[in-house]
């Protein structure tokens, strides 16, 4: 209960997690520069949050950070800065030029926060890094921004682009054999996105993965995670035609309707169309696109294309087609054709998760967040892919930590 | 707490409620020949009742009447018998000849029941028979039916054709002026859909509005059936382009998006295509078609158009183009076009409100049934139009009806 | 043949016909700014001449003015300039803002040289104008504005909004009953297309109506165009979904297979788009989309919709679904989706129609240009509206009146 | 030669060319089997011969075989007859029941002219064939059909499933190191199509390539059908994607407008379905549908996706993204799906093969016939891909090579 004595705040709730960080790895991509620019157009009031679940009921009374409460850094391999970055998207006629305009100043102090990343491919010369030197770097990265900048969490988000599928190593089922080779220079067991994934233990910060990489997806890592007490999140942004799929699915479920295929085609321009139209490097991610829809409509699911369709730029269009059987075997057929521009999806989402996941470390939380399988095409510790039945865990969640967050303030 | 001396019976739950009456007026028309033929099939085990939204969990312990337990009668206008519409349905290639076959007699069993309906053009040279009397005669064929196979219930489902929306008469508002004018033969201030209503009533018969036209939903004559105790359903099934409006609104909504519009086209052959042609018919269609969606994304939505396509026959497709704001303004569109036999996807949710009310009845309820809004584009007594949230509240009402079922049962 | 003693040119062909003037009517609305914006942008070479018909082969050498020597002007009702216009273009998204900064001179120029066109409700005590006086006034601003920038020809083109269908007058057919008419201050015989055709008339230009409405499509009107010896063509032009429909049709056709219903949805926003939700006005509009489309399939169309759509603002969407008869009685369906600005489809149509038109001028060609029948919906003297039927007809047309212009221009 | 003392038959033309053979190879196959039992239901009146070419305008009064003058035999692998097959398209609902009934006795008779076809798997324990002894087999097998028939000519149609692309290899490209290749029983050269092609030489029968195999596509063999005098044609049937993409490129090109993108998927189940899901097989396939493409638009094609969907059956769904570059670089996007029958596609254009091909040998074509390239994929000795100059070029060979035949006729 409220203490009747205090000096009023207009919103008292919403403070009570105090600044927040969020550090993006792949801090000068697509989607993060969206998200930087978006962030400082919504704190200055130059547009409305939309596409963030949190601006809107029922989260409006959430112990959630504030728009103007966060403060964004994180780290990149390209020199190429967030400024240059977002004139691109302006050129591409996806963001307005009087929001680049308004938004400029702040993107261009995100991208002074911005330290090199990690990645395997080291410049020739450069003297060997243990990965456990690696992580403590990125680590001190994150800290030294924390402290900085007096911040009561840095949420880190991975956003790079997706990594091939590692092969299993021993390592990654046994806490000693990793350290050992961690400490080793002449080895690189981790994938790069789970190194950042180890520097966020590390660094005791919230960690939401939102590529398919394999992040912090690997036993040990997970279990460090818990241990260190940090809330994680993933895996794999739910953003354009995946998030439709669960939609939909549950309710042919719902009525009784048999789904025999849900196949489709997936277009996509951009850096992420060159990467996806990898087959090595998309079978993580069209493994984590058709696993939702298997596990919902119990039937099988013809395996997804990506084509790299340079003309189309940012914007990604999928097109499905369902065949189900009704009544008497008879058949019916549904198309949806999705068509958005694949950053403008994600960026409000990475919005969502730092104000989530501030939250959950506010609320004391460790570990895997169920909850948050609400953005993800591969929920960590939730069977629940149903996008409605993610909503009602997601509200209850929110409504549960907050409730948490507030109880706590009001007793310390 | 089932008694452990009792005789043990396969299914005592679905055994509960007994064998039960389906009342279709429009007897012989597409849906209602095709929801006969697949009762026969599925209760011969000749195809499973896909599509039928109580076959399948969570409803498979419910206190339901088995599909044999459903025993099939109605009214029609026409001469032309289910046995002649179900072998058109197999020409069109709707329905397997082998299905047909197998359900060739049940058909005809069921045409034997039915009784001539009540229509406002009556032959020529006929005397005039006052409302009052109509509804009597139709009461007493529903009764007739029930004492002579001795059913518990006699589910009455209104499938006849869109009427045009009667104009608004002081009567429907005040009961002594509406009995007055039933009475009187030279008036017909009920439109046929309300007298089919009023028998149902005056035959104490639970009752489902699968068309938009008015039938129970005229004030005086839902107070009536409360007081007379029977359940009541509606209105306007909710089968294809609807239903999956409400799938996808919401959604649209828990992710922070914003409708800017949701435009569509409907096309339509079979009789229904010529009756939704006719632009005064087709009025209170497309009012219940759009309200739902109106109400879940609070934009303005471009009415529907429904198109007559005569070679479509049975056949319909609808499109929809979704226009939609999301961060930072910018834009997305989802399109999706559905096709499907119109009647396949509505003959099985018969099924189901027969089962349903039949239930209702069991456990006593007396009005509008508001968990039964799932089946409906515009449901009574409930604001939820969200599809996963009237599927929450369908199953947790199927429950607690089943509860008081079996525990009346218990104590009978 | 060319003579080998004369001063070589870079291009003798497309210079032989001279400076032209283009006068668009409607010249502050969205399509004339288009083209104008866009004649300026590729005559100073800041942009390709995209979607222009007869920029690339087998029209390249044609004896067709060049981009570089069109000068335009037109009539309007409007006060807000076409640098408005083209300002609120750019801030849609439309154009890009440096094609806007390239051509903004050059747009400022032609809007100096609109002129107040007719309408028939006139502002409140203006002395009442004959509908004679006011298509001289009209004529006048052409042929001054012929004098004032020296130029060969100057090709009206009607780019007004549809107007409704007028009733057919008994003047139509009549010419000294129409003489009589327009002589009088108190009649308004002629829809304001028709008497903008008449100017045209008057002035000696030839012309192109690119609206549904009236124009010069009266009897009295042709006859007196072709007795003045002027060129004409149209009507409505010819730029997306029906495009789409007479590419489509012929190929059913030459393939054996019948067309059994072609329906589909229309939408639409801007100001086109309210204008053609008035179901008086779009009455021309829809019958000539669907005029061609049954005549290429000898089957019944189902009557299209245009819904207004606002927030699409400039983007049309159109929707077909074709329902054909195939081997045995089987069916097959094509589904279409079309997405385009509509103004970008229609402008570079426009410079065109100022080239040819010019051409056909140039070749003495008087009254309607079958050929040009390609550009339109509705094609005068002309019966073809399949589309590679159409770009043949053009071809040879083209390829003929140019051997006349060189061949003229070697003689005098 | 026809008696000119006979009395006179309603349609000499057509009568002129006598009876003729279809020998399909890949006889019990689904087209094979449609194109059969279509032939004996328009034969005997029994439907119309809707979705063949030559059954109407401009092609009645051409010089082609009656349908009721072609008799049906073939070579298959299988053991499975036409009957058993018609029975499944039956009872998937592609055919109608009552066709089958007309049309079961005709097709029983074409299976009892079924030989056994050539196969590189041949049974254990069988001496080894030379691919020369193979192929004379097969030619043996055509000619005594048309000697036992009293046939003027039998048409060859290669109706096999896709093979993998053979390796080049030099035999292919020199005559005297092929016969001799062909002569040795250890040595299989050819492949199975190829082998099939060699015998239709051999047979003196003109045939077409209607599958992306090699088939005649050899060099020696195409020379050696040319010193033959068969008339050849080919390849790949053009039936549904294809053929679209065919119509709509060149209209594009036509109003200038600039194709950056054609991307698509293509949905297929059946047997088909299977073996072009295999990425070996499907290579030639896929090669020979994007090649008219890149050649009409001069853009990059996004190499399509063919999916085996099981459940879809028969039915082909194909859906396709086309982005273009319009006026002043604006982008407009076409989306096409097509769903039909890949069997009723395909069988009625074999059909007009057999009835073309006789026509093209009674008229002593030797070698491509150029004009057939209408039918293909992959046309052969033309570049016409356009399919709008594909049916004009058809039109003026038919009638020339129609009146070559007539005149002939009058001459012997």
């Amino acid at each position: 209960m409220p203490d009747p004595t205090a000096t009023p705040t207009p919103n008292p709730l919403r403070k009570s997690t105090g600044r927040v960080g969020l550090w993006m790895v792949g801090a000068r991509g697509s989607v993060a520069t969206t998200a930087t620019l978006g962030l400082a157009a919504i704190a200055g009031g130059h547009t409305a949050p939309t596409g963030c679940v949190t601006a809107s009921e029922p989260f409006t009374e959430a112990a959630l950070p504030g728009f103007d409460e966060i403060v964004v850094g994180g780290h990149d391999v390209t020199d190429v800065s967030m400024v240059a970055r977002a004139e691109t998207l302006v050129r591409d006629g996806m963001v307005a030029p009087q929001l680049m305009e308004a938004a400029r100043e702040a993107i261009s102090r995100a991208d002074a926060q911005v330290r090199p990343g990690y990645t395997t491919m080291m410049p020739a010369g450069m003297p060997a890094e243990s990965q456990q030197a690696a992580a403590e770097r990125l680590a001190h990265d994150i800290t030294s921004f924390r402290d900085a900048h007096e911040l009561d969490h840095v949420v880190v988000v991975d956003l790079t682009s997706t990594e091939a599928v590692p092969e299993a190593a021993p390592e990654f089922f046994d806490a000693p054999a990793l350290r050992e080779a961690l400490a080793d220079p002449s080895r690189a067991v981790l994938p790069p996105s789970s190194v950042t994934a180890y520097a966020a233990i590390l660094a005791g910060s919230p960690y939401a993965c939102f590529t398919p990489s394999a992040g912090m997806n690997l036993p040990v890592l997970m279990e460090w995670a818990t241990e260190a007490g940090i809330p994680v999140a993933g895996q794999d942004g739910k953003t354009g035609q995946t998030w439709l799929r669960t939609i939909l699915a549950p309710a042919f479920a719902a009525r009784g309707l048999k789904v025999l295929s849900w196949a489709g085609a997936n277009l996509l321009g951009g850096g992420d169309g060159a990467t996806l139209a990898d087959p090595v490097a998309v079978q993580s991610k069209l493994a984590s696109k058709t696993r939702g829809l298997q596990s919902l409509t119990g039937s099988e699911v013809t395996p997804l294309h990506i084509d790299n369709v340079p003309d189309l730029g940012n914007t990604k269009v999928a097109w499905d087609h369902v065949h189900v059987e009704g009544f008497l075997g008879s058949r019916l057929t549904l198309q949806t054709t999705w068509s958005a521009y694949d950053s403008m999806l994600a960026a409000p989402l990475v919005l969502d998760l730092a104000r989530l996941l501030s939250l959950a470390g506010g609320a004391g939380h460790a570990g895997p967040v169920a909850a948050l399988g609400f953005f993800f095409k591969d929920p960590w510790s939730s069977d629940t892919h149903d996008f409605a039945g993610q909503t009602r865990e997601l509200t209850e969640w929110v409504e549960e930590a907050s409730q948490l967050v507030n109880s706590n303030a009001h007793h310390s």
